[in-house]
């Protein structure tokens, strides 16, 4: 029977730090604070939204909602993203993707100023992510594999990783994160041959693909770490990840659960990176 | 014996479309122009900058020598830069690097424009190449392993691909472009455990750890394909490659030289981006 990584520990230490952060930047006299833009009115957008206001709250963060109507043109949409930017109140800045089709999602996503860029959208933040050159921040979700393989002080320096998925969201930037830990990174995708031989030798493996238990129980074996980043809804109409969890605890030595594994530090990554980029814009 | 692959041929077929494209843009009224910026009288970046002028003058594309002393300011060489970046007539500029030591040079190479960066050394071309948002360049040496692949129609899509490094100049850009043309890429490097059993596995190997015949001929196998980048001087003096070629030519099914084969490529890949860079300047 694995051990099964929680995601509640690690987003309750990563807070705590972020809580100290907040109140050491507010004795300077910086309210450290995020801006929530939110095109129309999609449920699970909201769903977030709530419950990333009610922590940041909680965290001595600052929380402001910028809502647009659904049929907002992209150009007021941009106004609003340089208004954002040039706000020296707002430090961080989330906005729900994807927008709407009819946008030019790259255009609106380049407006966004790359120190404020709290979930790693922009080109800029996605260049410092590949090259290290410290600009603007990781997609909060890929950074949430990362701060779980921390906490549980899972080896990765010479290791085998083998990620599923290529997104820009999450399988490429845990690449890179992963290879700057030294990690022997294999990126898989839906074109990849031999799928299951493949994780099977990884010692870590990554599963970021978005298909409901996608990676078998007959995929793994003993001795390895599974982080599992999917979130779908399974054939039998249950929330279930990539991997099918149930069968493959009994197998593998340490895996996160579908459900309060990975999603729940994604928040927690979130505002800690409010912190640092008020530190950071602070500090300029 | 495996086929040779050499760089040349590779070459002269880029040259050919890059001359048709610079006819085509004098034609328009504007002349391709690379401007080559160096910093001090290092003999390989003049052998380079000289080759490159010589080719780009057989080629209709003008090149502009830019050279500064050794002793410049990093301010004078950042204005010079902007000077480069505002000059319309210039359409590319090739940097030599590294730049002194006492220079900070990501502070350098982002001023650079990306639209001009045709080697790929900026933040904004970083990002396009890991994102794929079409911005910039890749770096020259790793685009040439590419359109050897190409050339010699090696199959990637669904094959496993080894790169040993994983450099910024090669190794990462080769990784994803690799990885979007659907091959499943392992990213390996000095902390790599079993490189040997892990080149092995791989269908398509790309050498760029930049380390005198670092793979030795019993890491290899029939079947595969070894692309080289490395250019070393051997123990005994001679120039040589990441992979022990006399040897392990005997072994695998194709492999490119250690002289004459990717590093022969570089230039007309380098040239081949002033057109592109004018092309789209011209059509913006």
């Amino acid at each position: 029977m694995a051990e099964v990584l929680k995601g509640a520990p690690v987003a309750a230490k990563i807070n705590e730090t972020t809580a100290e952060r907040a109140a050491a930047l507010r004795e300077k006299g910086v309210t450290p604070c995020i801006a929530i833009l939110r095109v129309g009115e999609k449920p699970d957008d909201i769903f977030y939204e709530n419950s990333a206001v009610k922590r940041a709250d909680a965290l001595g963060i600052k929380a402001v909602r910028v809502t647009l109507p659904v049929d907002v043109s992209e150009d007021d949409l941009i106004e609003k993203i340089k208004e954002l930017n040039g706000d020296g109140t707002v430090h961080g800045v989330l906005m729900f993707l994807p927008l709407p089709k009819r946008m030019d999602g790259l255009r609106v996503r380049r407006t966004l100023s790359v120190d404020k860029d709290i979930d790693g959208i922009t080109p800029g933040s996605m260049g410092g992510l590949y090259s290290g050159n410290g600009d603007g921040f990781p997609p909060c979700t890929a950074r949430s594999c990362i701060e779980m393989i921390d906490y549980y002080g899972i080896p990765v320096s010479g290791k085998n990783a083998v990620v599923i998925g290529r997104s820009l969201v999450i399988g490429k930037p845990v690449s890179m994160m992963l290879l700057s830990k030294n990690a022997t990174v294999t990126v898989c995708h839906t074109k990849t041959v031999d799928l299951p031989g493949i994780v099977k030798k990884a010692e870590l493996v990554i599963a970021a693909a978005g298909r409901a238990m996608l990676v078998k129980a007959d995929w793994l074996r003993e001795g390895q770490t599974v982080i599992d980043v999917g979130l779908n809804v399974g054939p039998d109409g249950k929330m279930c990840g990539d991997v099918d969890f149930e069968k493959a605890k009994d197998i593998v030595d340490k895996i996160t659960p579908p459900v309060g594994g990975v999603g729940s530090v994604t928040t927690a990554v979130l505002l800690s990176h409010v912190v640092e980029a008020a530190e950071r814009q602070t500090n300029k």
